[in-house]
Parts: structure tokens; sequence; C-alpha cells
């Protein structure tokens, strides 16, 4: 069992405070993506919710708590998953939610964001920024400030994703997770290392937002100056030296993908898995198309962990041209 | 309890016969679409399993009980779907399968079916041709043949997506159900009908291959001459008298809709639900577009029963130009 902060009983027990619509997702062999990999490939989908991704395991376990305790408003800083979905778990539970967004943010999820009442203030700069404007509105308005990845419900809500893997037949060799702030990464990486130890836990970064996977490897916190990535889920710059620490004992990898690998993946999961994704979801099979001999003729799951993307955009990324006349 | 064929205790006892990994499929509110149709819309998503579509609940039935006969062979005549999931079905319990198909379907079932180890033949014709040649076929090799619709288990099969629906929270007014041959509507209908009679079963068929729909309305068998469609998984000519029977005891209405609102039916699951999905998959969606009025206000469930589809077309349907450059 990894000496992490996180704790198999508990995540066992989050499962009961998740709406049941965000968990036991479809996880799913996909024969269509083998020819072009090399390998047999299983998709667990984490975008047939009511907010496309998997944060809600982690916001439905937060605002399950703070409702309890009787809170009434929260604040996070977001790149707009982990917003839209505390606006989503924070709405079901009268908790008025405060969103700090970088601007950059795909208006898809703002507007979701909007959609779902919480209120939204947007910061000229990038997540990490947002990440200090929210801790000041916290301490200036007095509420409670939900850290992604620090906060170890957000860790835990995600390994819920695990417990859903290591108990699937046929069993698999390998697992390619998004990384960014490590939420998702070290959630799914306890689980897998305590309960099924012998699959490999592979953590996928874009080359343009490399400072988690650096400080990885170099077992030490790295901070880089900017990012550089249509990934927006996971362009941080600054890692936690918390999760550092989770990450180091539970992932047997990390590594980093081109641009242009992440866009042939998600136009891959467009053409074989008629999945529509944001870039993070994609950096999975990006890791494939870069390392086809490390993965030839094993069995990868790939977690596919959001799909909110402006169309404009992601039609350009994968190159397919909206047709605009009426 | 409607006086059809189906029954319901066989179709609770069906759920332990279907690989899971075809049930409890999602099923979510998907605000998004909401301000674009002007009622809440839930989605019943089918799409998200090994075979793309809702066939393999029957198929799996099927094979389960062929294989513990000792049935060694199976032919069925397909328009993609049922094939690909007898196939599927099939090769995990050692039947040999053949699917006749017209020459005419998408290559992206067609390819699939192969991929699966069946014997594909082809004819140069429609849908209710190939069900001529495949019980032929039966009668020539002295194996089983699958009538979709007609064999119990098909509807029975696509009955335990009623199951999930009726049990779901919070409860919805209607539900939107792809017409073609019957089985998804005459399995959906009658759990509902028999369970939670309330909700109003809408089956949607397109106005080029309306045959199923004329009949209901007119309460007896009209077969028409041709079909013209591109929803390839509903267009047949000539309805099955039982099922028919079947289905006039558990709708509460069926419409046509133009070729036009399908069109956008696919594009807007497309946008706002980030679903690529076949166009028998967009005929409930097609239905609130063209009458909005009936569904303004009121909680709709529609199932999103496929998702296989041919990517030039698709971009074609929806709009968008794929670029072939490199």
């Amino acid at each position: 069992m990894p000496e992490t902060r996180l704790d198999i009983d508990r995540i066992r027990a989050a499962r009961r405070m998740i709406d049941p619509v965000f968990l036991d997702t479809p996880l799913y062999r996909c024969d269509a993506l083998d020819p072009a990999l090399g390998c047999a490939v299983s998709i667990k989908l984490e975008t047939a919710n009511p907010v496309r991704s998997f944060k809600a395991r982690g916001t439905e376990l937060i605002a399950g708590l703070l409702a309890g305790d009787g809170a009434g408003a929260v604040v996070c800083a977001s790149a707009g998953n982990l917003g839209q979905a505390l606006a989503w778990s924070g709405r079901g539970r009268g908790l008025d939610v405060t969103v700090v967004a970088p601007r950059s943010a795909p208006a898809a999820k703002l507007d979701r964001i909007r959609a779902l009442d919480a209120r939204l203030e947007l910061v000229d700069g990038d997540f990490d920024l947002a990440r200090e404007r929210a801790a000041a509105v916290a301490r200036y308005e007095g509420i409670r400030l939900i850290e992604d990845s620090q906060d170890i419900e957000t860790c835990e809500g995600a390994a819920t994703i695990g417990l859903e893997l290591v108990g699937a037949v046929p069993t698999f060799d390998a697992v390619l997770i998004a990384l960014g702030g490590g939420a998702l990464a070290t959630g799914v990486g306890h689980v897998v290392k305590a309960l099924a130890p012998e699959v490999e836990v592979i953590c996928v970064q874009p080359l343009g937002a490399p400072a988690m996977t650096h400080s990885w490897r170099q077992r030490r916190v790295v901070t880089t100056g900017s990012t550089d990535t249509i990934a927006d889920g996971v362009a941080a710059r600054r890692p936690i030296p918390a999760v550092l620490d989770d990450l180091l004992l539970v992932a047997d990898d990390a590594v980093l993908v081109q641009e242009s690998s992440i866009m042939a993946g998600m136009r891959m999961l467009l053409d074989h898995a008629g999945l529509v994704v944001e870039p993070s979801a994609a950096l999975g099979v990006a890791a494939i198309l870069e390392d086809r001999d490390r993965f030839a003729g094993r069995h990868v799951v790939t977690i596919v962990c959001g799909g909110n993307v402006d169309m404009d955009a992601y039609h350009r990324w994968v190159g397919v041209a909206p047709d605009h006349t009426p």
C-alpha cells in the first residue's frame, strides 16, 4: 500500500457521497483503435455525464462535506472543468460557488460555469494566477478555498475511477493518465498501486506544460515560467509539493508528448471511437503514438477525462473545417 | 401490463445473460442542449461499448441461449449494427456467425463485422432483400436464422434499456425512440408502459422510411416500395405483423421527421453534447426540432442508439469538411 496522503477506505466510502450519474462510467475495449495504435486499447469514458469531465467525482465529495458542515460559500480556481463540476455539485446543495478562471479558458467551459449559476471571475493570466486570485478571494470573503490536487477530496474523488478500473475483466497492463496538477494521477495511481501493483501507471503531460513531469523526474518541485499547449486542462506551472510527494510513490513513469500528437490523438478518438474529447483527454493516445514499441501487443487503458472543448478550435485541431454556410 | 409478446420477468432475467459492458449505460441530463431545444433533455447513451450500438443487448441474449443449446452457427440480416453485435457476441461463444447486409451499408459497419471474424455476405439491394437472402442461407445451410424485431430476444434485450430508464431519478415525461423494425420501440415501450405508464412513448422514423409509422397509424401492415433516408439503421420497408401488434399496445405516438432535421440533430449532438452519432440516433432530437411546442418545458429522454457512421459522410451531413491535406 503506497504511503500517500490518500486512503483506500476513505476512497471506497467516497463512492457513497457521489451522485451515481458520475460513477461506474463506461470501460470498454475499442477494437477499432487497435490497428492504428498497435496495441489493445480500452477506454474509460468520463465525458458522458452532466459536466463532461471526471472532476465532479471530487466536487461531489467536497460539496457533500461542506453542506454537511453548514458552509454556505466556496471558491476555487479552475481551468474550467473543476469550476463547472463545483458549480454543478454546489447548485444541488445550496452552496454559493465562485470560480476564478483564466480569461483565455475555452468559452464552452466558461459558459457552462455561468449557466450553472456560479459566480465567475476572470483573470488576465493563466491557471496559476487564478489560483492566487482564488486564495485572495477566500481570505477576503472568509469562505472556503478549494485547491485542486492539494485538497485530498479532489484526489480521492478522482481515485474512485481507480476502483472501477482494478475490478475490471479482462485485466490490463498499463493505464495512461493525463497529468496536470496531479489529482487524477495520484488518485488513480494510488488505487492501482494499492490493489493491482503489477499494472504500469504512466502519466502523460504536454511538452508545453512539463512542470510536474520535470518535478517527478528530478524528485523535487520544478516550476516553469509559462506554458504553451492546447491542453488547457493540464496547463499548470507550479506543482504542489505534497502532490509531487504522492506522485513519486505511485507513478511508474511520466512522459511528455508533442502538440501534434495530441491533435492526432483527438482525431483518432473522433474517427475510430466516435468521441469528441478535449486535448487533455487525448494525452494517452498521444503517448502511444509517440512510443508504439513500448505498448506493442499490450492491453492499455486510457482515461478519457474530459470533453469540454470549443468546437471551432476542435475542428481546427482535428483538421475538419466547420461549414458556416446556412 | 401491456399484453405484448414481451415479459417483464424474462426481461429482468435477461440482464444476467448480457455482458455488463452493455448494461447500465450512461443516462444524464445534457443542460447544454436545453436552450436550443426548449426542453430538458436527458441522454441515454448506447454508443460507449465495444459495438457502439444497443444491439448487443439482444445478441448477447441470443448467443447465450444458442451456445447453451449447443448450436454452432447462426445467420442474420442486418443494416450493420445487429450484424456487428451478433459477430461480437458469437465470437466470445464459439458461434460461426454469417451476416447478410446491403452492399450500400456504411463501410464502418461492414468493416467492423469483418474485423470480428464474421462471414459477411453482401446483397445488391436493401435491408428487406438482405432479410430474404438470410432466410435462404438459413434454410440451405440448416442453421439458425436471427430475425431482428421478430425474434423476441432482440426485443427483450433492447427492453433492458427500459428497466434502466424507469428506475431513474429524476423521472421524465417522454421518451423518444428510433423506430425501424421495432425491436427497440417495442422493447423499451413495453417496460415503460408496464412500470411507468404515465411516461409518453414516442417513436420517431424518417419521412423517407415511414412503413412502420404508417402501419401504426392505420393499425395494419403498410409496406412501401423503397426507402430514401440517410438513417440506414431504420430503413425498412416491410413491417412484421407481430411486431406491429406489440407496437400498437405500447406506443403513444409515432412521428415522421425530415432528413434536414436528422442532420440538424446530429450537428446539435456534436456541438452541444460532444457525441458522434449515426443518423438513427438523432431521430429523437429531430422530433423535438420539428415540434418544439409539444415538448416545451418537459423533461424528455432520447435514446442515442448507435454511433457507427462513415466519417466522410458524417462530416458532410453535419456540415464540416474533412481536411485531407497532410
